[in-house]
């Protein structure tokens, strides 16, 4: 069996997980403490990072080196448009989230409030708090403003860059920390990802501590 | 003529660069003040980063993307191998370099001794260049066992894993941080990258108030 060694709130992960399920790829899920290095999990990645994938003898690292595996080996349901052009702007919008957005709202919110707890870091920095809450405004304006100009985020169809994107909100819609009522067309697209089957696996994650909002599996939300 | 907005010391700009000079493809290179944030550069990309590739009307963003982008239209030389699983060991490797030294390494030497000055930010923090010093040890040794086995990083041809690594290394040469003697098959590594002619654009950079020492551009370092 195949299989993926994870933590449910990771983007990263959860990424790799939605290209799987929309794939119709079954992997067995792994919960992986990553923060204990354990001598098998840094053998598997000397990186120390998540997610891993175990895949028919290979062992695969970092989420879009294998999202891009996934895609060239599966390539039916396509996540990638054909051109080179349309591709670069799927690539520059999952760098988006897992740089950027990454860095300026994830950080700060969903490694602060649970990360930490869960990995005995401490409290949550009251200045990150803040700062990513200011800085998840202007995404979301920047998603909205993508979104009147295209069915999807990198264009007419659904690519990669929604699944990057949906992950790390996802994550942090598990802690409330997404207003989805700043943008109509962000609403009703991630209403439409969410009620993707491929979805279901993120929708029923449960970790410790921190119960989910009532709306975060609700797919009229 | 088409245009990479860049600034000279850049890894995620050398990276790209090199991919052009390696596939014989000309642009014009301008240097971009970011951290003044010009209109124009926040037009042009609103993610605030370098590099920024304009090419024959199209305006891209994200390093990694241009260079899938210039690897996907300009396929000769070929920087990538075929075989999905050689490709994801490029690509595991590109993202070690951009994430992962970028994070331990990279931030803390270069851009403490030299962004901080050339951005107006102040001083190195003396805590985060030990930090950098004491981490870049681990990655050389990384690099040398994986060329204990393969000619260049990712396999038996030169990729954009080679690349990325030297993108990162080649900047922090400028500044005297790589001790070359700690791993001899990472040394002639480095020797047979930095004679390619697609270095020399690199090995002339010049930042006002850094002088390169004599080492950086010598052939025979």
């Amino acid at each position: 069996m195949n299989r993926l060694f994870h933590v449910p709130l990771s983007p990263f992960c959860r990424k790799v997980r939605l290209v799987l399920a929309e794939k119709k790829i079954e992997v067995e899920l792994i919960e992986e403490r990553y923060w204990e290095r354990a001598a098998d999990f840094l053998r598997r990645n000397p990186a120390g990072k998540l997610p891993i994938l175990r895949f028919e003898g290979l062992t695969l690292c970092e989420s879009q080196a294998i999202c891009e595996f996934l895609e060239e080996s599966f390539p039916n349901p396509a996540l990638m448009p054909l051109g080179p052009a349309e591709r670069a702007e799927v690539r520059r919008l999952v760098f988006w989230f897992d740089d950027k957005f990454h860095k300026e709202v994830t950080s700060n919110l969903l490694y602060e409030r649970v990360n930490k707890k869960i990995t005995g870091e401490g409290y949550p920095d009251s200045r990150n708090v803040k700062a990513g809450a200011q800085a998840i405004k202007f995404h979301l304006d920047y998603l909205g403003r993508l979104l009147e100009e295209r069915r999807w985020l990198a264009g007419d169809s659904m690519t990669l860059a929604d699944f990057a994107a949906a992950a790390h909100l996802s994550a942090l819609d598990y802690i409330s920390d997404v207003d989805w009522n700043r943008n109509a067309n962000l609403r009703e697209w991630y209403a439409k990802i969410k009620s993707r089957p491929a979805f279901r696996s993120l929708l029923a994650d449960q970790v410790p501590g921190f119960p989910p909002p009532p709306h975060y599996a609700d797919l009229d939300f």
